[in-house]
């Protein structure tokens, strides 16, 4: 049913290295500083080796961000005050570096590449884009299939083919970002599906919506998984039933990286519905994920929960765009430069206790 | 009873700018992003629009990282397995750049200074290293006043003469490092002062020492608070009777900021001791001070609870040397960057909901 490329991606997954855990632990052991005095950072660093098959593992610089762009035809069932137009113009936005995480992305020397995989408008070659649109825009899910399975798979294949490419180019890191008006309508179906919670318990307020119309994405999201019935065990279906074409991407994008052996900064509720379909599809996908912050949105605490996951940073975010991982990724650049960069105390001549 | 700089700095620090930040709040919600999406950066961005009297507040870059450095007489009471000696070595090892806050201070871009306030034994010039010994090492405090009130005003007065040189040599934006054998020790009598608790309550187990250390700790502690009867009300008296040079030199530094309206990143529990020492001084200063993250030592939570700072991070970390601030840096700079980079609806062609 998953095409050549899917399969061995996800055959290309494997655990993480045990040696090189053990080696950087031992390596941390003997820095400048008081055993775990580094906290969770010691064992971010732990599992960068054990990713990387090396200690230390390479660091975490040239970075980049791909932000997955895609409109979804459930807007049409008024699941958010914004027009659909919005998609495009924030790619634009995007584009012309005017956006939170171009902001974000400047200060932390992350490049930025847009990646049009579904707006419902035609997109001008512009720099920093990539054009690689499956359709345009979803179909409403509350009425039929989002997508036929062969889109979802190619949106699936484009997302791994994107990872390859920009760790082809020279990043040692990648992260999330997505756009997409009406996508956390998407994210909490897919987030319903694959923890087995009720849509009530999974769908948040996205970029702030009324009572009214919050309880309306409840319903909607509802009939569309009665509707379509999608199963965990088939994740495939299940985006094609009721994901996006950005969940798509990110998720050959989460399963791109982890056959690289390259690991990926997760952003908020979005990426979290597409680290879940990466996860269903490869489990030791997981072990290449880094969960960069917790959203406001109730679908990405449950998410990170059934991900295993804990998020670096906590801010009551819910832009999107990719912010969240961009904030972290200095933190995991940090977390392992460590391993490269300090001193030991033989080297230093500092006195152990 | 304090010296002529500590009083014009005092009188310096005045109160956030209400316009100011009512117009970082108007162009907030021009931004192209739903209103209050970033969170806590927002109302983040905000208080530094205040603090810097103008939006958008100033870029915060470059940035400066000032870690003083002293000794604790205290140490003869064996509070901590580390010999005296570490303290020395560690200012090398900075100098160096082979500790942990050289590594996270390449990441992210911050200049590194090391202040000798206080070390023991006498240090030779060095790139890096200013000089301004004001005694070496404190007394031990368990048998009488760790300094006199003439060097715990010294030592104020090096810290916000740091704070002006940093900030005429070009830093937007200061952040506190420390390093010295002992100084949780002092830090948790200063916390025990300033907040009324018990030093059991504010006591922890520093570079991880063992429950013995912890309980003998505790009880030089009280022992001294016992000798000595600080009272807050006195800071310059608490300094001077439990206090570190680098505590005394540290509030003094975020003094030195506060009255140059240029915000200040703490670190941990040797910085939020200080921090308590600068708001018993100045209630006003606290505006300035940006809390980077919890420390694990209990003193940090209730210190920051009294100064009724949410920090920005918690990933378990008890290292100190300014390691918490740096990591909290690039995310500060980047809630600011907001209001200087992003596009405005208009400006971006954005449709509004």
């Amino acid at each position: 049913m998953t095409s050549e490329l899917i399969r061995t991606t996800i055959e290309g997954i494997s655990p993480l290295d045990g040696e090189a855990m053990q080696a950087a632990r031992q390596r941390q052991a003997r820095l400048t500083k008081p055993a775990g005095s580094l906290g969770e950072l010691e064992e971010l660093s732990v599992r960068m080796a054990g990713l990387a098959s090396t200690c230390p593992p390479p660091m975490l610089s040239p970075a980049a961000l791909a932000v997955f762009a895609a409109d979804h035809g459930v807007h049409a069932q008024e699941v958010t005050p914004w027009p659909q137009a919005v998609t495009a113009q924030m790619v634009a936005n995007f584009l012309a570096g005017g956006a939170a995480v171009n902001a974000f992305a400047r200060q932390a020397g992350v490049a930025v590449s847009v990646i049009d995989i579904g707006v419902l408008s035609d997109l001008d070659p512009a720099e920093g884009l990539i054009r690689a649109k499956v359709r345009h825009g979803t179909a409403d899910m509350s009425v039929e299939a989002a997508m036929s399975r062969q889109e979802a798979t190619a949106a699936l294949e484009t997302g791994i083919t994107i990872a390859n490419q920009l760790i082809s180019d020279g990043a040692t890191v990648l992260l999330t970002g997505d756009m997409g008006i009406a996508n956390t309508t998407a994210s909490a179906a897919l987030i319903s599906v694959f923890t087995g919670r009720d849509p009530g318990m999974v769908t948040g307020y996205g970029t702030g919506i009324d009572a009214t119309t919050h309880a309306r994405k409840i319903e909607v999201i509802k009939r569309s998984l009665a509707l379509h019935q999608p199963a965990a065990e088939d994740p495939i279906g299940a985006l094609s039933a009721v994901g996006g074409l950005e969940h798509a991407g990110l998720a050959g994008f989460i399963l791109g990286a982890a056959a690289r052996r390259v690991p990926v900064i997760l952003d908020g509720v979005n990426a979290l519905a597409a680290a879940l379909v990466a996860q269903e599809l490869s489990p030791l996908s997981r072990e290449a994920m880094v969960a960069g912050h917790r959203s406001v949105e109730p679908g990405a605490t449950v998410a990170l929960a059934r991900l295993d996951l804990a998020p670096l940073l906590e801010f009551g975010m819910r832009l999107g765009e990719g912010t969240g991982a961009v904030l972290a990724y200095p933190i995991v650049a940090s977390a392992v430069r460590v391993l490269h960069e300090m001193a030991t105390f033989d080297s230093a001549g500092v006195t152990e206790k």
